[in-house]
C-alpha cells in the first residue's frame, strides 16, 4: 500500500490485543498471503492446511491462533490472537491513510449558495453546484461533482469522476465510488402516436446512511416520488437501479445486477451478480437471488431462488437433475411411442 | 425539483386546459403521489382504487378525471382534466428549468477550429476538441467532451462527464447522458500468430435525430464503415452497442443490453433489460426480445422471443410447462424403462 | 478519419507490396466498403460475391487479390495484393494519426513526486497524483487520472476520463479506454453482527504488457494480495473484474462479462459477452465460455461450455434437442401413466 504508515510487530500486537513471540521491532508496511509476503509484510495463518506455507514464508510477522503456538517457528515473528482474520482487518484499517487532505483545491469550483459544515476536501477540478449542501468531513474527489441542490450528510465520499446529480439526498457515511452516477433521469418512455415519448423525471433520490454505491454504477431518481436505498445497503460495480425502485436496509447487491422501475427490495436481501429484476415486483425480506437469475414475479420473504424465470432454488436443482436423467430416456420414449 | 418555478393551481389549470374546483391561488412547487404529497405539491387521481388515498392526501392540488367530480372533496383543490397522467407530464415539463445557462464557462476549453451556431452552453471544464462542430442551442455539461471533428446538430445535450469521441456525427436533439461514451474504438481483435491482434477502427458513428444514449452506456464506432442508431431510438443506462451495429428507428433498448458487432436491429424493436444479441444477426421490425434473452440467430419481424437461445416466447412457455409436468414423470419412466 | 494524412494510390501500393493497375496519383483519405466508398476512399475486394459491388463502386482505389486481375475494370484504380484484408489493416494503421501531441497541457496537474521518462502527453485537466511514475511515451487523455503511487510502463494510453487508481502497476503498451476504472477498492463485505461490514482492500492490481481494458470497464485491486491480468489479454467494454481475480495471458474477454472475487482464468481463454464467473473458480487453459453462460464450477482446460450452470456445450445441445422432442411426448406420457 503506497505510503502506508509503518507499524512495528509490537505495535500490531498491541493493536490487536495479541501475544508476541519473536521480535517486537520488525517494521511492517503492508500485508500479503503467506506465499507472497516479504520481510516487511504481515501475513496470517488460520487453518492447519497452510502450515507448510507458513514454514516456507518470508513474511516479517504472522498473525495466528493460539492453537498454532507449538508450530515450529519459521523465520517470522508470530502474533497469537483468537481471530487472525478479524485482527488483520483491524491492522489494515490502521494502515489506511487519511482519506484526503482537507481543504479546497484551487481548481475546484464552488457555485453560488453551495455550502458545508466543518471541514471538507474538494479535489482537483471538483465541482459543487448551486445550493448544494455538504455535512462535515465530506471528501469530493478529483473531477467529481455534486449537483444543484443535492444534500450530503457527514463523512460522505464521492470518488474521482463520480457524480451526485441535482437534488439527490444522501445520509451520513455514504460512499459513491469512481464513475458512479446517482440521481440522474431514468428511462421513462411511453409510446405516444407510435414513437417513444419521454416522461419527465422530477422525483428525487434518497440514499440513507452507510450505503455504498459501486464503481460505474448508476442509480436513477424517481419520476414522480422517489428512488430510495436503505441504510447499510452495499451496491457493487456496474449495478443499475432504475427510477422509483425502493431497496431496504442491509442488502448486498453484487456486480452488474439490474433492477427495473418501481420494484421493491425489502431488508436483508442478497442479489448475486448479473441478476435481473423486472419492474413493479417485490422481493421479500431476507430473500436470496442467485447469480444471473431473472426475476419476473414476486419473491416471498426468506426464499432462495435461481434461474429464469427465477423459482425456488430447490425446484431448479430437482428439475436439472430430472433433465440430466431425461436425455437417454427420450429416445427410448420415442421408440415406445411408435410411429407418428 | 430544486429551484423549479412556482405555478399556481390556476396557472396549472390553464396549462392543461382543465376545470378548477377550489382555490386558484395555491402555490405549487413540485409533484408527488397522493400518499406523499405535501401542501405545495400537485398530485393526480386516475383510478378509483386510489380514492381513499385522495381523501387522506395533503396535496395542494390534485389532477383528476371529470368522473371524480362527485368525489367528496378532501382538503385539496381539484383540477378536472380528461387525461390526468398526460396533464401531469405537461406540468412537469413546464416546471423543468431551462437546461442550462447559455454561454461558455471560463474553465471550458475550445480547441482550434471548433465552432458552433447561435448560442451554446459549455460547462465547467468542458472540452471541445479541434474542428468539432456544434449546431445551435447545444448544452455540453461539466467535464463533458466533444472529440476532434465530431459534429452535433441543434439542441443536443452531452451531460456531465459524457464523451462524444472523435469523428462521431450526431443529429438534432440527441441526448448523451452522464458518463456515456459514444464513438470510441471497439473490440476488434483477431488472433494472429497465436495472440490477439487489433484491427484498427477507422469507421464512424452516426446517431440520428432524437436519440437518447443512457448513463454510462457505450457505443463503439465502426471498424470500416459505420455504426448507426436510427431516429427516435432510446437507449437506457449501461447498454453496450459494438462496432458496425445498425439500429433502426424508434427502438427501445433497456438497461444493460449488449449488442455484438455488425448486428442489425430493424425499426420499432424492443430489447428488454440485460438481453444479449450475438454478432452478425438481424432482428426484424417490431420484434420484442424479453429480458435476459440470449439471441444467437435471426429473429423474424414481429416475433416475441425469450430465453437462451431465444425462441418464440409461446414455445418457451409451452416447454416450461412440459418441464414442470416432467419431473414427477421421470422416475416413473425410469422404472418402466427397466434395468439398463 | 478526421484529419488523417493523405496517401496516394502509389504510396498505398508501395506500403502493401502490391501491384498497381490504374492511376498512382489518386488521393486517398479514408477507407470504406465497396458500396459506400467515395472517390477519395480506398476499398477492397476479397470474395467473388462482391464483384457486382465492385463494378458499381465509386471507390478511388480497391485492394484485391491477383485472382481478380481479369475483372473488367470499374472506374477505380486497382491494387493487387495477396491478402487484401491484412493489406487494408496496414493502410489503416498508416493513416492513424499520432496518438497525441506530446507535452503537458497547461491545465493538467502534476502532484509532488510524480515523474516520467522521455516524452509524455498530458491532456486537458489530466491529473497525475503523488509519486506516480510513467514510462516513456505515455498518453494521458483529457480528464484522465493516474493515482497516487501508480506505475505505468512505456507507451501506455489512459484515455479520456479513465482512471488508474492508487498503487496499480501497469506494464508496457497497456491501453485503458475511456471511462474505465482500474485499481479501485472492490466489494469486500462480510456480515458482522447482522450488518454488512467492509474488509479493507489494501492489495494491488498488476496489469501486464499489451493488455487492453475496455470502455467503462472496472477492475478492482486485491484485498490482500493482488489482482492480475496477464500479458496480451484484451478486455472489452463494461467488463467487471473483481478483487483477487487472476487472468492469464492472451485471453479475450468480451463486453459485459463479470468475474467474481478470487477466480482464476488461465491462458488463452475466451469468455463471450455477458458471461458470468462465480468466485473462487478456475477456468482451464484455452477454455471457451459461450455468451451469457453462468459458470459456477471449475472448467477443465480446452473445454467449451455454455448455459447456466455452464456445462459442456455438446451436452447442452443434446439436452436442448431432447427438450424439443420432449414437449409432444409429455402429454402422451401422462396419458400412459394413467390416473395418479
Amino acid at each position: 500500500m503506497t505510503g502506508a504508515p509503518h507499524l512495528t510487530a509490537g505495535q500490531v500486537t498491541e493493536l490487536v490485543g495479541g501475544e508476541l513471540i519473536g521480535r517486537a521491532d520488525v517494521e511492517l508496511v503492508g500485508a500479503a498471503t503467506l506465499e507472497t509476503a516479504g520481510p516487511g509484510e504481515l501475513s496470517f495463518l488460520a487453518s492447519p492446511r497452510y502450515v507448510a506455507h507458513f514454514h516456507r514464508s518470508n513474511a516479517g510477522a504472522v498473525l495466528m491462533t493460539p492453537g498454532f503456538r507449538e508450530v515450529m517457528p519459521g523465520p517470522a515473528t508470530r502474533i497469537l490472537v483468537a481471530d487472525p482474520y478479524s485482527a488483520m482487518g483491524r491492522v489494515l484499517r490502521a494502515w489506511q491513510r487519511p482519506a484526503a487532505t482537507w481543504g479546497v483545491d484551487p481548481t475546484a469550483r464552488i457555485e453560488r449558495g453551495a455550502r458545508w459544515t466543518g471541514r471538507v476536501s474538494l479535489g482537483r477540478h471538483a465541482l459543487i453546484e448551486r445550493e448544494a449542501r455538504l455535512g462535515s468531513d465530506c471528501v469530493i474527489g478529483p473531477g467529481a461533482m455534486v449537483g444543484e441542490g443535492a444534500m450530503l450528510g457527514d463523512d460522505c465520499r464521492v470518488e474521482a469522476g463520480a457524480q451526485v446529480l441535482a437534488g439527490a439526498v444522501l445520509g451520513h457515511r455514504v460512499v459513491v465510488r469512481a464513475g458512479a452516477r446517482v440521481g440522474g433521469e431514468g428511462f421513462g418512455f411511453g409510446v405516444e402516436r407510435g414513437a417513444p415519448s419521454r416522461t419527465p423525471h422530477v422525483g428525487t433520490l434518497v440514499i440513507e446512511d452507510d450505503v455504498e454505491i459501486g464503481t460505474n454504477a448508476t442509480v436513477d431518481r424517481g419520476t414522480l416520488g422517489e428512488t430510495r436505498i436503505g441504510r447499510g445497503t452495499k451496491i457493487d460495480a456496474q449495478v443499475h437501479v432504475a427510477h422509483n425502485v425502493r431497496i431496504g436496509e442491509r442488502c448486498l447487491i453484487m456486480a452488474q445486477v439490474g433492477i427495473a422501475g418501481s420494484t421493491v427490495v425489502e431488508d436483508d436481501v442478497i442479489l448475486a451478480g448479473q441478476a435481473g429484476l423486472a419492474d413493479h415486483l417485490r422481493v421479500g425480506k431476507g430473500a436470496r437471488v442467485a447469480a444471473q437469475s431473472g426475476v419476473i414475479g414476486d419473491i416471498p420473504a426468506g426464499a432462495t431462488v435461481s434461474g429464469y424465470p427465477a423459482r425456488p432454488h430447490r425446484d431448479v436443482l430437482r428439475q436439472a437433475a430430472a433433465l440430466r436423467r431425461l436425455t437417454p430416456l427420450v429416445s427410448d420414449l420415442e421408440r415406445r411411442a411408435g410411429p407418428k
